[in-house]
């Protein structure tokens, strides 16, 4: 990940892409990303979403990557460590819905916690 | 990544939420923690969201965390190679925008290509 | 929804925030409303998304009325009038999915047309 | 409003599309429509934003529509009155930021209140 952080970085700099790159645009540009990702499925049933004909999935790979990489020069703008956030994000998820109270116990699915 | 990749998985598994883990709703759920970052950035200028105050800078830190995760879930459930995906992509945007035709040309930038 | 379209002006005027209300704001802003509708579904089925509870309901009521505040007021921004532009989009569709060709034809709905 | 909710009603029997229009379905398709709009003004300025050339705005009106004629549908699903529920709103929203208290106060827009 980070190899693809300094390879991005380096991509938008030697085409002097930097000043649209804020975070504000790259918020907006990594939700569009992320849409384009849900337009795939927002027809189908959850079963059929399982089973992706092969050029659709690969369209929905393409787009995963593209959510990647708006991702990746995101954090990097910000400076933020993206795989040490997602870890201390996991450690808090594990304290907040542990196994055995968790385990069959779908409230995390049915009260959204906002 | 990998490593990452495995936790999730088995963080769901243990707690029989894989369930609700169709790529249909994991996509939703993707789309909706982009937004939660858009939504930091909606009302500040481009300067400002290069300067965030601390607290914001943390909020923002942990919903790049979460996008990161259902990103990270969602493409486990496909069968996806999230970083081959984003290598090709990036090989794939280094034909489609050269160097020496792109610097100062901002054609991707003020024409969107959908 | 010419008295809201107006009512909404003045209420941003006389708070002095047309400031904030750049039609690239607003645009942020009404995509952050409609993702906080999706938020209410991710985890439901499509039967669930047909039976809400009260309180579900009434949450995604106050987010589908804030979704249209803000595509009303981008609409004003932009001097685009909404209801004319959703007349005319029917009749774009009506001739593009003519009910004898379209009746059982899920085509619309399995091909994207992107 | 109410003679499109009912044009859009009989447009998805006629073609027998109202299978894909669960609630759940239809919230996807609404983020999506949403994201087109925030995709023409993501690597704009807020002032570029402001002064669209004419065939972007052309493009934006058609989003728009897209947008709302998702939103008249999936009120209608849900049997939510979108006009009365902006209304109800707009008297929160009237009490939440009275104008004395709130002019030249950008609370609400540098502290989201989420």
């Amino acid at each position: 990940m980070h190899e693809l952080k300094r390879c991005l970085r380096d991509f938008a700099i030697a085409r002097d892409w930097e000043q649209f790159h804020s975070p504000k645009n790259l918020s907006m540009a990594l939700s569009v990303e992320a849409s384009e990702i849900v337009e795939h499925f927002q027809w189908l049933t959850e079963e059929q979403s399982k089973n992706l004909p092969k050029d659709t999935l690969e369209q929905v790979e393409s787009e995963l990557a593209d959510t990647l990489i708006y991702l990746i020069r995101l954090a990097d703008q910000l400076d933020i460590d993206l795989l040490a956030a997602a870890h201390s994000k996991i450690e808090v998820n594990e304290r907040k819905y542990p196994v055995d109270k968790s385990k069959g116990n779908a409230r995390k699915y049915t009260e959204p916690d906002r």
